[in-house]
This record gives structure tokens, C-alpha cells and sequence, in this order.
């Protein structure tokens, strides 16, 4: 009777942060896997990349068949143990959002629930800026503001696809313990 | 070739108001079917609930199982007589929206058309909170127009996985009797 | 390795002269097709229809017949060259928003990217109204804000079914050309 729950959420809206907490919280047991590593550990192993990066150079073909095989290796650690994937709704490239959850996932991940995290476009933006280290993901709230809205409308349709309850948590400054908290609660039901 | 019209909208929209006064001023007949009591009805059938309270302490297989079925028992219904459904785009609960016509229940009643009735955020929270003999149904305004958004998103899922057409009535203060009409004259369409 | 890409939009953002001016600036060719107009070309080889004013008059199942028998001639025309699909995410009508990808036509096109031209409401009405040759497409500039959010949540769908790129490209007024260009790059990837 172990589930699959998916929390998605822009970078910059604190996800890791936020899930690290409610794993210390929470008095349930999650696997936490994050969709992306799974994905190149799945391509690793097929010999198809060395690296991280190499994952740009697939193919698209090839690409959603590792995204497919790397969705049924989750839902096999699922068997075991209540999973908590770390991804993304929509992935931003300079030609276009990528849905992170397309169909063929989904629908083999048959999520319990699909957790957004979010906050206001004015924070992300401000969280993605202060960072000195890291290269500015975002180019303006405006910005911003579209990828939040198109990230929902694909968790949405995936949670049409799926009957997945859809959660929407706040992540705002200052406030990371709360949204644990939530979090937390979410899982537990 | 009767068919079959979803009607969605949130609590406090005025959907049961609307939805009456449409029949009044319609020339054909509708079966007039909410989806929630007839899910209670085939659980009742089935021996799993007595009292509609019982429904949330379905296990989720179930529940979704009871969703199937009732959307069947609806189809059924549907070949002597056209049928409008009263129903949820999506269900806010604790743990996050539900969707009220995931593919399987919207895949099985190939609506012709799926009619969301609307109104502002402030016009819902104000109808929610004028009626003392009722719990408060809203938080914020906020807080509705996410939920407002989030079952427009799952309405719109549900036209493209069907090719339903999406009407969107809005029910603005006073003016009940305008968004009857303009629902008798989409159905008719 | 031919691939079909699909160009949405508003009437009145614009399409048809970004997608003639990005056809100039390309180096690769397309075969650019009007959804519509091989809808028409389909009914019109069965003998349903003679003027593009009969479409209106097919019944819901034969218009949806032909909807998916284009897309599949779409598909055959895109084994010897790639393809560029003119269409719309949703058609307003008086009795709602029609799908324009609906997932019969969306999962046979079986899209690279999805494309949505787009541009604020106001410019979009204040195109509509200054042409005085036409009758006003849009009735406000709150409807036509409607009008694109549904586009858009539906072309979300069509993306979270297909696994396509959804991208998004102002047409700002008197910028045709620079989203030519971006239409160009998006191809081009």
C-alpha cells in the first residue's frame, strides 16, 4: 500500500530546503528520489552519457525513453517504500517549457498527490538574484509570473490524467518551516 | 442522440440557483443529475456506505471506483434522455484539489459541453460568508481565486482530452436570471 | 527525421505575418498548412461541404471525423518534409471554446513543439478594432484576456500529452519581426 507523491516547484522557490525539513518532521519513512538524477543514473547505465551535462545531447526520442524507463525504476522503489519524487512541472529552455511531467510519466507514476511548491514571483526572483554564486535563472517577474502559471496548467492536466490530488503550498520568505509543516500534513494523509 | 452537458462551478457561485432557473425558462427536457449524490447512491447499491458523511472514509481506490461507476450509470441514463451534470472541476480539500472529472469519469461521459459557472472572487467570497446558517466554504479572496483558476485549468483538460466545448457563464450579482438564459442557450446549441 | 510543429494564436496577434516573415528568414523549408483550410480540403473530397461557410454545419461527430482525418493527412504530408501547422489551441463560438488540439488531433500530430504567438489583450483588441474592413472579432478587453488564458491552458494540455516543447512569443506591436526571428530559433533547435 506504498505511494508515489510528486512535489514539483521552480527553482528558486526553496524546494530542496522545504523537503529536507519535512523529511527531519515527519514520522514516516520517504524515499526521496530526485527525477532528474534518476534520469541520468538510467542513462549512465544504457552507456549513453559520462556526464550531467551529456543529458542535452540526447535525442528527443531517446530523452522521453530514458524519462519513461526512469518512471517505472521509481515506481519499482515504490513497491517497498512510500516515494517522494523531487522534479519539476515544466522545465524553462530558450525554445520553449519542457513538460517534466508528460503523460507517459504520469501515468506510470500514478501519484497520490502532486505538491507545487510556490511563491510570489517577486520572491523567486529576488531569491535567484541574491545568490551571488549562481548564475540569475530568472530574467524578470514577468517572466517568472508565465512559467509559475504554465508549471500549474501542466500539474493540473497531470492530475486530470492521474485523479492525483493537487496541492498548492506557499514557500515565502522566511517561512520555509511552515511550508514544511504543510507538507508534511499532505503526505500524511 | 441525446447527450450529455457537464455543469461545474465553485460553491457559492449559485450553480443550484442557476441550474433551476434554467429549467424553468428551457423548452426541452434535461435529467438533471448531481454527481456527488449519485456517487453515494451506487455506494449505498454496493453496501459500502450508509450515510453521505461515510463517502470520506473511502479508501481511494475505492472512491475512484464509485466515480467510474456512477459516470456509467450517468452514460446509461443518458441514452433516453438528454442529461445535464451537476458537478466540481475540482473539490477543494485539506490535502490539495481533487479533481471532479478526471480522465476516466470525463473519458466516459463524452460531454458535449463542459459549462463552468463563475463569478468574481469577491462575489464568491462575500455569498459565502453573508449566510449565517452555513460554515464559512472560503478562507480569502485569494484563496478562491486560486481555486478558481485551478478548476478552470482541470475544465480545460477535461475539453481537450474529449473535445467538449468549455462555456464559461458568469453568474454576477443579480443578474441570476442573464446566466440562466445564457445556459439554456448553450445547451440548445 | 521530419517533425511537425504547431503555430497557435489569437485572431488578431498577428500569425500569419510572423509565420510568412519567419518563412523568409529561414534557411530550412516547411510545408506550412492551415488546419482549417485541410479541414475544409477533407470535406470537401467526401462531399460533405462546398463553401468554407458549410463547416458550420456538420454535426459535432462528422466535424470531429474530419478533424482527425486531417491530422493524419498532416501526418502523412510531414514524412517527406517537415511541417508547420497553422491552427488554433481554442476557437471561441457563442456556446464556448472549441478545442482546436483536442487529443485526437494532438496525439496523431504527434507535435515537436507547440507554439503560441501571443500578445496583451489591449494590443490584440486594438488590432481587431482598427481594421475597419472587418467586423470586430473581440468584444472586450476582459474577454479577449479569457480567450488567451484558456488558449493557453489547452495548448498546456496538448503539451502534457504529447511530451511537445510549449513555447511562448510576444508579438509586441511593431515587433513582428523579432518574433519572426524567435519563431526562426524556436524551429531551428
Amino acid at each position: 500500500m506504498s505511494e508515489v507523491n510528486i512535489v514539483v516547484g521552480l527553482s528558486g522557490v526553496g524546494k530542496s530546503t522545504v523537503i529536507e525539513e519535512a523529511m527531519l518532521l515527519s514520522d514516516e519513512d520517504y524515499e526521496v528520489i530526485n527525477y532528474g538524477d534518476r534520469m541520468i543514473e538510467v542513462a549512465k547505465e544504457e552507456g549513453l552519457v559520462e556526464h550531467r551535462d551529456d543529458m542535452k545531447k540526447l535525442d528527443t526520442d531517446t530523452y522521453k525513453r530514458i524519462q519513461r524507463t526512469a518512471a517505472e525504476s521509481i515506481v519499482e522503489d515504490s513497491e517497498d517504500q512510500d516515494v517522494l519524487v523531487d522534479t519539476h512541472a515544466a522545465i524553462k529552455s530558450p525554445f520553449g517549457y519542457i513538460p517534466g511531467l508528460p503523460k507517459w510519466t504520469v501515468a506510470n507514476l500514478k501519484p497520490s498527490k502532486i505538491i507545487i511548491l510556490d511563491a510570489s514571483a517577486e520572491e523567486i526572483y529576488s531569491r535567484s538574484t541574491s545568490d551571488e554564486g549562481r548564475s540569475r535563472e530568472h530574467d524578470s517577474v514577468e517572466e517568472i509570473d508565465e512559467y509559475r502559471k504554465v508549471a500549474r496548467e501542466m500539474a493540473a492536466a497531470g492530475s486530470v490524467l492521474t485523479g492525483a490530488y493537487l496541492q498548492i503550498i506557499k514557500n515565502s520568505d522566511g517561512r520555509a518551516e511552515r511550508a514544511a509543516e504543510k507538507l508534511v500534513e499532505t503526505l500524511r494523509s
